[in-house]
Formats: C-alpha cells, structure tokens, sequence
C-alpha cells in the first residue's frame, strides 16, 4: 500500500456541487464539501466537533455557512464555527474550528488537498486547453482496487489482449512492438513503435482508413495516468485519468477525454461510449478479484517481468512521494524493451 | 465507552415474555428469557453448557424447564440442569448450571441484573402509581447509539430547535432561559424557567389554550432519563425511559408515557403518536450517523459548551458507576446557566 | 480448533470438474481445480504469482493449460507457468510456477492434499466396491460449523430424538442401549447393542417388517463420519460422510450412501430424500447457532457427559493428528457404557 496524503486529488465534477453539502472520502478520511454565499467550494472533516455528528447531514444555510443537523452550529469554508445556537457572550468567535482542506475548481472539477489544516506546496495538474476541432467528455470510473493496482490497470498494455480480447486487442497474428521508457523526477512515460492499428471495434471506429500508430502512456505523480492516441492524420484520443484514493481498496478515476476524430462527434459517441464502459466492466472485474486476494493473502506478492512496463515505475514513485524522498535517485532514464502485442 | 455491569436493565415488555423462550442482548451477552410453571421469568446465559447451542433455540417443557433444541437437556430459572436425557444413574442431580441472572417483574417490564451468577445489591427503580385522570403509554425505541449518546439526546434541549425543526422547537422568536443544575449522588436534574410554550405541534396539542411552562430533565443512575412537563394548569406529561445497554452501539429506550391533557386521550394519542415517531426517527438517524463517526475515529471527541447542560454529568455519573467510585465527589451541587431558546 | 492440513480432503464430485475452472477454498486457501489435456485434475493455488488475480477467472486453454483472465499466463496442473504472453526470448522456460497440491481422483470423487507443494505420505480413502444388490448415491451438504462439530453432529446418537423428533427417533418409551466403543490409532468405533427399530418415518421406510437393528459409528481420520445399519435381514445402510474443512467455521460434507432394502429403488428413494433433506436442515441451523455462540464466546466451552460417546474421541484424534503425536497414546482401548434410548 502506498499512502501520498500531501497532494491534490479530485473529489467531484464541479456541477454535482450544488445547494446543498456533499460527502466524500478521501484516504479512508470522510469529507464534506460545500459552497460558500461566493460560490467557492470548501471541504471540511464531516464531523462536527461538538458531538460528532457528519456535517454532511446538515444544510448550507443563507449567508454560505454549513450548518450541523443535531445542534445547528454553522461553519464557514475556513472551518471557522461563526454560531453556537443558544450560547449567550459572544460565543461565535470562540475557537471551535473544523478541521479544513485547501480546494481548487478548475477545468470543471474540485480538487483537494489530501491533508487537513495544511498549506498546499503545489497547485493542481494544469490541463491544456481544448485546441479546435476537439470535444471533451468527463467521466467518472469507480474500482474496488487499491491506488496503484488501478492506475497500472489503466496503463498496462498486456493485459488488453486478454481481458478485453475482441474489444480492444484481437488474438490474431502478434507485431514485435519496441516500447522506449523514460523515466524523470515525477514521472514515467512509454513510448510504443511499431504497433499495428488496433483491431477490434477500438481501431474501427477511430480509424476508419488505417494508418500509423503514435502512443505514448504517461503516470504522472501523485495520480495520474495519462493515454495519448494518434492515428493516421486526423485522430487524436488523450484521456487525462485522475486517480482519487477513497480508501485503501477503493480508488476512483475522473477521466478527461479529449479526441479529435474524422467522424462526427455525435457519429463517434455513441460507439465509443458503450464500448469505454464495457472495458471498464471488464477491468473492474478483475480488479476486484484482485484486491480480494491481496486482502486475502495480506498484500500484493507480484511477480513482473521486463515487460511489465509502468507498473513498477509507477510503485516506486509512489512509495518516493509517501515517504518523501522524491528526486533522491538517478532521474532522466531511458531504456528500450522489445514484446509481441 | 461507560459499561455499568452491577444495574438492572429493562430486557423486555411483560406481555412479550410469553410460553416460548425470549432471546435478548445486554452489554453484549446474549441472554434467554422464560417463565417457569408459576409464570415467574427467569434469564440463563443463552448458551447450553453441553454443547454452547442458543437455548433460546430450545422450549418450554410442562413444568416450566428449559429444554435445549440439541439434545434435550433442561434447564430451571435458577440455572440449575435438571435433566440430561437418556444419562443414567443419578444424573439429574449434577452441577451443570447454566449461568443466571437474577429477574424482577414490575409495571409492565421484565428487569434482568447485569451481571451473570450475582446478587444484586439494590432493587430496580421504582415508578410511582399512576394517579387518576392520568393515562400510562408504553414503548420501545432502538437507536444504534452508545448509552452515552443515547441518554443525552433524550435528555437535550437544544438540538430540539434544530433536528425536530417544525415538530417540537420553532426557529422564531428567541427567549433567554434560566437552567438550573442540580446534581447528587446518582442523578442529575436540570429545572428550566422562562420557558415559552413549546410551538409546533406539539405545543398546540398539549396546552391548547397556551399557559405557563414548567420543565424538568432528569438522569437517574443506571440508565434513566426522564423529562417532565407542566403546561398551564391541566397538561402534565411524565416520560420516564429506561435505557438498555444491547451492546456497546446499540441501545434500547423503555418509555413510560405518563400523561393528563385537558383533551380527552382517544383526541390526544392520535395527534401525539405520528409526532413523537417522527421525533425518534430523527434522532435514531443522528445516532446512527454520530455513531459510525465514533466508531471511525476510534472514540468520541466532543467539544462541550456550558448549555450542554447533561451530557457531560451523564458521562460522569456513568463513569463513577462504572468504576465503582461513585459519591467519591462532592454532591448537591446547584448550578445556574443561561441561554437563547 | 484442531487444523489437519497433511491429509486428503474431497474438493469436489468429478462429474463437478468439466471444461471449466473450479474455484474451491480448503482450510481457509483459495484453490482451483482443472483437467489437463487427458483429463487428468489438477488443483493450484488460486492466485496468479504475477498480479494475484485468481486463475479460476481464466480459461481451460486447447492443450489444458488454465489462462490467467487478466494477462494470459498459462499455467499446467504441475503449477509450472508455460506462457507468459509478449514476452520474447525463451521466457516459457522459467520457473514462475503457481504453487500446487497433489491431486487423487476416485469413486467419483476428487481428493486433493491439504498443503502446496507437498508430497503426500498416505493415499485417500479407500471405498469398498459395491456389493451386488446395492445402491450407491453421492450427495453434498454444507454446514456452517467446524470440521469437529460437524463430524460429531453427524455421529452423534442422543440429540437425535431431540433435534430430529419424529423424523429419526421418537419420544416414546425408551430402551436400556449398550454402547461398546473401541479406539485405535486412527479412529473410533461406536457399536450399539439393544437398540429397537427406529421409529418414525426412517424405521418405517427401512425396516418395514420390523426384525433387529445392528448398528455402528465410526469417525476415521482425517475426516470421515461413517454410520453403518443393518435391519432385519435385508436392510443395510452405510453413509461414508467425508469432512472437507473449507474454513475454521465452514465445512462441506461429500456423503457416499450405499444401501439394500427390501423395497425396490425406486420406491426408497423419494421417501428417503426428503427425510434426510430435512435432518440436514435441523442440523445446519443447530451448527450455525452453536458456531456463532463459539466465535462469539471466543471458543468451544463443552462440558461433556459419557454418554457423549464419539465426540471427544473425534477432538483428541483430531489434535492428535494436528500436533503429529498420532499413535503415542495405548490405543485399541475397548469400553462399554450403558444409557436410554
């Protein structure tokens, strides 16, 4: 298990954050986020330090406050406790705080800092902007899998073969594929030569008229795994997925996908859609049977090989950046794997 | 966590005690109750000593044993095995008691001491005889709270404005109130003045024509908590609840409703009923949810301020009883608090 | 708790084990079972050595290899890995091997060894050929008990005109019964001598002439509850029950019944089945309601008698044979003990 609390993780799209306060987890620790009478988002410990009550139960009162459903007292997106109902002498102003998290809303999410009553040393993954002729689409993916199982599942190779066999790799006659692997400071990245069009529905629809492949897999510290696509001229898929580690078995994925394709969007989506979720089906399936067993066994005993390409990478950064030793080793590798896909 | 083991508890209604076996919970054990062939209850360790089957599984023989469901062995009130079928020679007179406790029947409820093979040291709370023109209401509510929690929610004004918004405490007009605390050996009473007539429903069933407001809230060691209201000349409710320690998260209230209205009951209890039921339903639902909070932060943590008028000597007193420390500190305090209600 | 892992335990009927991957658990370790290219089973541990994932998700791949669902690894019944997909250069041929237990296949039956990667020192159970004129029929039952519980539950005499009241004995006038039982090594033999025709449903359908009833128990290690009748001249029943311990508080029951009646077949039978569906009904509540008081008492806490005549045998062979001391105490010990029946 690896545990990095000081970074920032997404915790919901901006437009599931309403009127009314929103519970969530966040490293096992239960959250609540709201917005203040400004509109600016907030995320407190859901837990009133009166008697324990989740915040969460409560309502955003006129004036932006989140006040506590058992005896109404009301916090603002500080964490500061601005009323004690019933209190006589100037109780508001007492030190009643609630623990509170950085936030940040941009690109149509919130993010937090995974550390109560901390000052952020960084600021959060800054997407690019949509270029032309682009749509983006947000999704949100749940996994009954640890951080670090989930995101290699979301840049392993290998296994599309198999487990989405017909989907997203076929079984027919295998290419030999050179991967180059770079490695720096926060993160690692998988270059791909040599890869035929995926074949399948995947490789239909993005790429009607065949072509060369570009693909490169990223993870990029504390979270985030990252598959750009390019085929042929004109198609264009990057999915930028933003792990969020619920607990310690349970991670969720915001997934930012922006593509550019010869075909029309309302033409592609449709098929894209089911066909996204179906390999997600598939992947949280064995994710699940997985973490059963590491629970089971009482952790992860893996057995890589050299074509394991990012799993382990990604391991050793996260156990860096848990214990923060980050940058203590050589950074700035490259190295060249040959495999059949 | 207060566990007071040397108490009597309520484990159940006399009427649900009937020709079969009763199995209950208290403090975590699980108890069997019965009647023997005069009627009187007896509670065994629900635990057979031959083979650790639930006797509650078993029956009630003519002659009022116990019989083990397995094999057959039975057992008197007092514990002591009276037969193990088919053993020859004598066997019926062997020590092989299943664990007792001792039992009381009085108004209505069966009271079982809390600890196994003990003699109790003090009879249960006695209730005064219901006088004429009154009417007597009884009723079991579960809360999955500790009996901490639970105890004080009955027993606290101020989350009233705020969790039972509409039904018991309006969120108009605020009047400042005297609190008296008045605290002995093995109780707490806390005297209200200057109360208004409760809003709400409530208030317009029980004092129709409006009046003056008497109120007391009591805790009693072990477990009793009692709120008592005079409301101009003719309304006056008792309600007595006795609180039952299930397991460490799981209390049950034994209420005794103790009422005279100047409207007639067959009027009073339709209105009253539907009310209260929403009111327990409310706070069983901040139990629960303070509850689990408890239970993941590996404690409570509560943060009082001096209108916590009775939590905080609820923990006391339970504590003092738990320890066996109780009159150790000064008695016969009195103590004035003021607040906005 | 007694923990017997050197030994032969049924995972399944061979009829059970076809094309596909059978996912088993056997002393609390996720097993699969699948059948080589000639049919032969194997059984491996049921976790992939490169991600974890069990292997009973995969495929029984042309040529009897099971595939890994996630990444493809084929594995043969040795445990030997003989593929790891992708990867070039002669990785078929190294040593990244699930671990496996021996596997035996017969009477319908498949036997596997409780430990990976061991060689047995003993051979399963041998059955008896049916005799002429016998019926054999194999049936399963789960109960949620420990191995101990359950095998004395299935030999065990007095509960039977308890828990079973009217299927199996009655509640009549009882008989003076002569129980002999001898130890040896590796079991103990319980004969009754005096006992009258069963009464009820089971005596009636066996036995319908009436005449005497020879009768034996036997518990052979590891797991093995037999039960042998013999009525008047032509009835003769043998239940060969084997014990599989799945977990501490869960285990399966594979019965081989083989019986001559005077009746016919097909006439026995549907008189038969429903009776034993229903003693095994009544037991497994028994089970589960004793197993939850022993978890939730932390432990077996029987205080026997000597008409428990089997059970504390089973306890001492069981520990015995746990702990490696088997043999070390005087064996061939013969008692008689007399009681009602």
């Amino acid at each position: 298990m690896a545990r990095v609390a000081r970074a920032w993780y997404v915790l919901c799209e901006s437009r599931e954050l309403g009127q009314r306060p929103l519970a969530r987890e966040l490293l096992g620790v239960p959250l609540v986020l709201f917005r203040d009478a400004e509109g600016k988002p907030g995320c407190l410990l859901d837990r009133c330090p009166h008697r324990n009550v989740p915040l969460s139960l409560g309502r955003v009162v006129p004036g932006g406050r989140l006040e506590c459903r058992y005896h109404g007292w009301q916090f603002e997106t500080s964490g500061r406790c601005a009323l004690v109902p019933g209190l006589l002498g100037g109780s508001e102003t007492r030190e009643r705080r609630a623990p509170a998290c950085a936030v940040r809303e941009a690109h149509g999410l919130v993010w937090v800092w995974g550390g109560l009553d901390q000052q952020p040393d960084a600021e959060p993954f800054a997407l690019l902007p949509l270029e032309r002729g682009y749509a983006r689409v947000l999704r949100r993916v749940a996994a009954e899998g640890t951080l670090h199982a989930t995101l290699e599942n979301a840049l392993d190779v290998p296994h599309t073969a198999f487990l989405h066999r017909g989907l997203f790799r076929g079984a027919g006659k295998k290419n030999e594929i050179l991967a180059t692997v770079r490695r720096s400071a926060d993160r690692v990245e998988v270059e791909y030569q040599g890869e035929p069009r995926p074949s399948g529905l995947v490789g239909a629809i993005l790429s009607p008229s065949g072509g060369t492949v570009e693909h490169w897999d990223r993870f990029i510290l504390p979270s985030i795994a990252q598959v750009e696509y390019r085929l042929g001229r004109e198609s264009h898929l990057t999915v930028t997925a933003f792990g969020t580690p619920v607990s310690d078995f349970v991670t969720h994925l915001y997934a930012v996908v922006d593509f550019r394709s010869p075909l029309p969007n309302w033409l592609v989506r449709p098929f894209l859609e089911p066909v996204a979720l179906s390999i997600f089906r598939q992947d949280a399936t064995v994710l699940r049977a997985q973490t059963e067993n590491v629970r089971a066994f009482g952790g992860e005993q893996y057995m890589s090989t050299e074509i394991d390409l990012i799993g382990p990478h990604i391991w050793r950064l996260l156990k860096q950046a848990e214990s923060g030793t980050l940058g203590s080793e050589e950074t700035s590798v490259e190295r060249a794997v040959r495999f059949l896909a």
